[in-house]
């Protein structure tokens, strides 16, 4: 396995905690709930760049996950408190690409890699938007510049 | 507490297995699961009248919950095979009263029991429809007459 | 309906942010979304006052709900703000009786209001506990010296 | 891309119906969801075979997820009937990888290809186990050559 890529320091963290409804019979984090975890990591990091997801979908853009790709490294479990570091690969065409890397808060270790592709589509016909409305495009072009 | 009504031979019955992502850490399933599977079931129980729900929903109605009140009487666990038993309470008014019971297969114990409330609103501004459009209102003639 | 009860001034505020994972088609939350936060409210509740439910389970005691009864009376939507009060009411008996009410922040509406009851069991038979082990039982006493 | 693989004549089908609580606000199926149709049809698939994934956890092994990769290539939408397609890809070392192909039945429309990877460990500790307790040992010999 290719080694973990490292956060740049404009990664974006946001802090979770281990509830019930995460776990499993196992008593650790189910491997489905860390997709809602990274999810509102990425809409938490496009607000904290004043840039709120529900204003793109009210423009009619959508943006889903076209490719998700996780790995799991070790468990989490009940109690257990966590962050979420994501950040935007370098612009390349459309898609937009975050990284993400979920560790705990006590061990430090990592507990989850993975890499999250979205494309913008219009939301009604679902078909692959090339050109943006405003403000979608000029608020991915100040997110990918506040990235490098 | 008041005993739990008996099933009309109109009763529907959902059969679910529990799956890992049904429990948490207690080994049994979390108990907002099975909202998911009375939703489940009060579908599937239209479809039994053939009435499609996403019918009712592309002509511009929505039935969302506005009263929901279970009681959790014993757990179900990983592997467990349960049915959703519902019926329709006799019809008053706009509002839909579903009736539930949950039972283990395997002992016939009832894990469950609740009522759920739905009303008709109108999809876009989310108002209460006192007139329903068709075929909504024939299908809810249709199911309400199936029920005595 | 009965008017909802008024927070005291102990109660807890869990502020959450609608994600797209908590909706649904209706472009709302999803009933059963509530129940996860709720759940997280209480927990985080606990926490504020220096307990760890995480670490009550590891004594073997488990709560779970036996009851639960929810109003909706106005949806979220995305990227709405709300806040989920949480408060215990007076003990009676084992039960722990939690009232809720949610609110949108913008615009101070109750959208859902509810009860929700637990009741320890021992983690493995999930036998009702009459007599909770140190330090949940100090605990507890200190949680309802604290709603006064 | 990679031209997804055709399944083999072993391949195990999981029918699924989208029902409200798998949609998010753009009205077709939350790219999470996916993954508790997957674990489903992966334990049903056992079943098929007449192995009790539950019984296994029962053994003291579970099977946690290491490795998860998804394409998603088209939404599903309130009401629409899909087929959950799995196979497990010959046996290399200890992991179990699964093969998925989930398609709307409608249509034929291949809406979701995936690989997910899991590796058996000691329920209690969570070590990867090199040796398994019959019978799950057994069950996967069985299991492995169902697939030839």
């Amino acid at each position: 396995m290719a080694p973990s890529p490292i956060a740049p320091p404009a990664a974006f963290g946001y802090p979770v905690r281990v509830q019930p409804h995460h776990t499993d019979y196992g008593g650790v984090v189910w491997h489905g709930t860390y997709i809602s975890w990274m999810e509102t990591a990425r809409i938490e990091c496009l607000r904290s760049h004043n840039m709120d997801f529900a204003n793109w979908v009210g423009c009619g853009v959508d943006l889903p996950v076209v490719d998700l790709s996780l790995q799991y490294h070790q468990p989490l479990r009940l109690g257990d408190e966590a962050v979420v570091i994501t950040w935007l690969q370098p612009r390349r065409g459309i898609r937009l690409v975050w990284q993400y890397q979920i560790q705990n808060r006590a061990t430090q270790a990592t507990c989850v890699t993975g890499v999250i592709t979205l494309v913008p589509v219009n939301a009604e016909q679902r078909k692959i938007l090339r050109q943006l409305p405003e403000p979608v495009q000029s608020d991915l072009d100040r997110l990918y510049a506040s990235m490098l």
